[in-house]
């Protein structure tokens, strides 16, 4: 496909269907077994049974439809291209608010993982990034593998991704282990976040929301850090996907943020002393 | 859309795509949430991205490929359309082996229920259909129901639909109960089965094959009744589906069968007496 194709093709299909409701495409695919990190199988296919008609209605000639179709039909990971913005644009609002101290951003740079705590501002806290521990495609091992990066850990922060492994079992044969152990992961991180997601359920725990707003008091006091799916880049740039796994923050981004957090508070003089 | 639209364009799409591997397209589903019977939203998405492409390509107007693809899209359970005769064209070959006490067809009329064992050849043992355990849909109640109708217990009787409903939560949602129940159908439902489907797989029970081949001894002995999960029509004629839920054959269909099983086993001399 040239690749001059696929923006105006779903620009065009965009602007006659109107907006997609991601919130409510992504309520639907988590009751699908996708997590919305590195299982998009339903959102994928929901996307384009949604944005067919409108391509086929686009204008562009058949040969333009037909590529774009499976353009979209070919890759699995399609729908990742919306959770992760759908995520962002939820926690967003989440930021910047006075000594909350959720998590509203955490992403890798495939040197540093760093994380944003609402009432720390815009600070990053960071520190090197870990190796993910997976499953390689064939010819590849360990030794490939750069350290942790991307954007995508987004998801996690939403309540989506690793912690809502327990609704989409079938990634272990993507990422490792079994099906009890995606569900554990999912429950573990209740330990560690604010509240049930409202929209995102899960549905082997009986559709309860998913574990949302990741509180770094309570990583600290349960030291149990965040469970992130992840793919695996090669540490050759241009490579690309060499696998995918599981991988966790460094626990000094939370010490630090927490350190941070109490050196606001008792300069507020907020703390007894 | 035109009545005759539908048909035309789709036969025009799979010509020029081939065959649809339809096993391996619902190995995938029921690792997406499907159940094939009365869960059917994977199956009808994944149907439509393997067309689409080939819709595009038919030759047929703008207006008649929009009103296909729209057509499908609206109605989630198009993919039992599919599942139904996959279901079929695995048992089949099933039936007619001498001997064998497995089920290889199960239907309803709305008057009857009836099955169909191997080793008994082409005799059909019927008993009055049930009345259906389920949710309603609005304004409609048990008074409006029809008794069980419909051949859609071939997706039962082939390891799917009912006996899938462990892989498939959120079917709570439509014909009642909690994930759990689903689960414990699923598993109740190995004691009268003869093996573990070699492709169709439950994601919670760590990709174990679903409950496969009802075997007319093991109902008999352990008195487990198959479950079927199915749509509930309204009992006059042309109202259509109004609610949808859980329902069992009735044993006489299985006691029968056993009874003309030994008959035939002593007419041909192989029982000690």
């Amino acid at each position: 496909m040239d690749g001059k194709v696929l923006a105006p093709v779903l620009k065009k299909a965009l602007e006659l269907m109107g907006p997609i409701d991601l919130k409510t495409m992504i309520a639907q695919v988590v009751q699908m077994g996708d997590e919305g990190h590195n299982r998009n199988k339903a959102g994928t296919s929901l996307l384009i049974r949604e944005m067919a008609p409108y391509i086929v209605q686009s204008g562009f000639g058949t040969q333009d439809q037909v590529d774009v179709l499976k353009f979209m039909h070919s890759n699995d990971h399609f729908f990742l291209n919306l959770t992760m913005p759908a995520c962002k644009c939820s926690l967003d609002p989440a930021g910047n608010i006075k000594y909350s101290t959720i998590v509203y951003t955490m992403a890798r740079n495939g040197t540093e993982f760093g994380i944003r705590v609402s009432g720390l501002g815009d600070r990053w806290f960071t520190a090197p990034a870990e190796i993910i521990d997976g499953l390689y495609f064939p010819g590849y091992t360990m030794d490939d593998a750069n350290p942790d990066i991307g954007d995508s850990v987004i998801t996690e922060t939403c309540g989506i991704g690793g912690f809502m492994m327990g609704a989409a079992p079938a990634i272990v044969q993507f990422v490792g282990g079994t099906p009890q152990d995606a569900l554990n992961f999912t429950t573990s991180m209740y330990e560690i976040t604010e509240s049930d997601n409202n929209t995102y359920k899960v549905p082997p725990l009986n559709f309860r929301g998913s574990p949302t707003g990741i509180d770094i008091q309570k990583v600290i006091e349960t030291q149990i850090l965040p469970i992130i799916n992840t793919g695996i880049a090669h540490k050759n740039a241009g490579v690309g996907q060499v696998g995918a796994g599981l991988v966790r923050p460094p626990m000094k981004c939370f010490e630090d943020a927490l350190e941070a957090y109490v050196a606001m508070a008792d300069a507020e003089g907020l703390l007894d002393d």
